[in-house]
């Protein structure tokens, strides 16, 4: 099985000022088509140590990506770099020299002279054309091996490899098929799934289970080889089907599916709506659900009443039941649900109130502590949380959490 | 001067399915202390794999900082790793046991028998406590390098790196002191803003000016070298009076400030309060405005109101003035200022009615187009904006600018 490798070549990435996206982009798409990266280079501008990453790069796979230190300035070194690697001398190459030229031509302007550096490849190698930008790709074969580099800009690089490297690498990798699918689960931490899964996680298996958890998500991926993509395919939803079986309502939707995406969805095909009342979780609420085009069929209403007021004004919270019991209390999270309720005239409202921290908690009362009330026209289900985690961290959770709470009650 | 290498280590980075933020973050953060990072590798969940790339770190540097692979589950395998690199067995520690089951205590849950396996660290290393997730660190010496192990989510990471790496590191490092600075502007573009500064932003310049772009805020990072801090910081001040100068008011904050916790400090400070109302961000400006500790002082009540039922009989908006001029128009802005003011009582009240997309455009009204309303006892104020980018761009933006807008008038 043809496997690849990435190297990324910049200051600014080793630095910290730019996130290499491009690594995860080419990740994504060489995966789609079959390819698995195996390994990742990052280094800075430097010519040994770009040669010496291309060294390693080739030892891993049989493809290696490069990104960036194609530009005009003295501290893009790749395409010396690329040359020293395969032994031969930089050339100029008088198409490139005439595109570059026109690329300046076509903004009404002369090429600056320094841009001429940028029509030199190493020998023997074809250049790959770039229509947005000034920085021609490389392509090259060295042994059995293909090394391509690509512009560091994204949308440059993105462009040129969808254009003029992807039809190469199909070929290059035909006869080979992976297939992966993602279930996202809420309701239960990354042990008790793994716990509840059992062997079907061990490495090395086909299909291979990755776990990831994120805020209080865990997103399962399948992932199947095979020879062709049918069979892979086919291996995929045999243990879809097992862990749909063993973990039950935990899994909400597959892919990147959002449980406000799952939740809408539920909403809408039963032309149900939604109203929301958020104390501490300020907004998070409303923006996960209105995150979603088309959320305006389910959702029309909502409240942030952070203060005691805004809670008695707005939703009708009886003074007396804060007085009693608080504010974060499973009393006023229901007084606050049904209030909404009435008030936005919906089948069902979400009301949150608790503790985010980093300061209002007491001895009875820590940070994290959640109130989450459903209200629906099958009455009230108040439940009591303790979330872990810094302020937004609660928030995030406490509003993924009523998300969950809803949809398990929709799909009854 | 000691030289650090970052090797994260999982296959959902290598499937391109996570971004790898972990490595920018250190970049960042090792450059502050000033230690350069030379190289970055990313590997997958495999022990082989794993021992190869911190020999490989172990060659290029003096500091090797891995993060991921400690979880509980069976595709962990850094802790097996770095025990294997260093030629030791795993040993089971039982402070680090009981931190992890008083992690499940302390939210009333038992701790699952598969999280047992992150107690066990290589003998002889010293352990990293994690006060917000069950994964310790592992920190590591052979020879003369330093080797750190952390968790992969990012939360986790950047708390365990702040609080028990980044003490050693700076004993572990010395030599010359680098000093950055930032500034965080709002309300003109990149470009414009580079032609503001003229030649302070050349290349090679000490200090050196960094430029970056996100969502309509830049960036502006000031990088002074010198031999010590005192004398890095001075070339720093001397460049940021420089660049406020020639920015003026475009200037909201330094560091990590956002606009929210800008305008949330001024409201504090004046002792006033703020209502926000709104349509299409729908929660995202009260979240970007609760995501502030203490918001509670200035920020208590606001309404979402996505439905023109909810804009007349939440904010009192006439139903006239929808039927006349759309929902989305100055008119209607204003109106919903006005009626969150008169219904919260605060000294001020943000409005923000607009098309954020992908649906609900016309021929008049653009997707983008948002009007923002700020109401204050010193009378309205609304603009109007076309906001460029996708569904979420054109939220955040709105929200960002609601907020500039409201800075721009409590600093007069």
């Amino acid at each position: 099985m043809k496997k690849a490798s990435i190297v990324t070549i910049g200051n600014e990435v080793l630095s910290g000022r730019t996130i290499d996206t491009n690594a995860a982009i080419l990740g994504r798409e060489l995966f789609s088509i079959g390819i698995p990266v195996i390994s990742c280079y990052t280094i800075g501008d430097d010519v040994d140590a770009i040669v010496r990453s291309l060294n390693l790069a080739c030892r891993d796979a049989d493809i290696v990506l490069a990104t960036g230190g194609l530009g005009p300035t003295d501290d893009d070194v790749t395409r010396e770099a690329f040359a020293k690697f395969l032994g031969v001398k930089l050339q100029l190459q008088s198409e490139l020299l005439y595109a570059i030229e026109e690329f300046f031509a076509r903004r009404e302007r002369r090429m600056p002279a320094r841009n001429k550096c940028q029509a030199y490849i190493p020998a023997g190698t074809k250049a790959l054309f770039n229509n947005i930008g000034t920085a021609p790709g490389i392509m090259a074969a060295a042994g059995d091996k293909l090394l391509i580099a690509m512009p560091g800009v994204p949308r440059e690089m993105e462009r040129m490899f969808t254009e003029s490297v992807l039809p190469e690498l199909r070929q290059f990798a035909s006869g080979q098929a992976i297939v992966s699918k993602r279930l996202g689960c809420f309701g239960a931490g990354e042990s008790a799934i793994a716990e509840m899964l059992g062997p079907i996680m061990q490495r090395g298996r086909n299909p291979l289970i990755n776990c990831t958890a994120k805020c209080g998500i865990i997103t399962l991926e399948i992932v199947a080889t095979a020879a062709n993509e049918n069979e892979a395919q086919t291996i995929v939803e045999k243990d879809e089907e097992l862990i749909r079986t063993k973990l039950g309502k935990l899994v909400y939707g597959v892919g990147d599916q959002s449980l406000a995406e799952v939740v809408g969805g539920q909403l809408a095909r039963r032309g149900e709506t939604l109203a929301v009342a958020e104390s501490c979780t300020g907004g998070t609420l409303a923006k996960l659900l209105t995150d979603i085009p088309g959320a305006s069929r389910y959702f029309t209403y909502g409240w942030f009443t952070y203060s005691n007021d805004a809670k008695i004004r707005e939703l009708g919270v009886e003074p007396k039941l804060i007085e009693e019991h608080g504010a974060v209390s499973s009393e006023v999270a229901s007084a606050m649900a049904e209030g909404a309720r009435s008030r936005a005239g919906t089948d069902f409202a979400i009301a949150i109130t608790g503790i985010a921290g980093p300061t209002g908690a007491t001895e009875q009362k820590p940070v994290g502590l959640v109130y989450i009330t459903v209200s629906s026209n099958g009455g009230l289900q108040t439940k009591r949380y303790i979330i872990s985690g810094d302020r937004d961290l609660v928030r995030f959770r406490a509003a993924l959490t009523a998300l969950d709470v809803l949809r398990l009650e929709l799909q009854v």
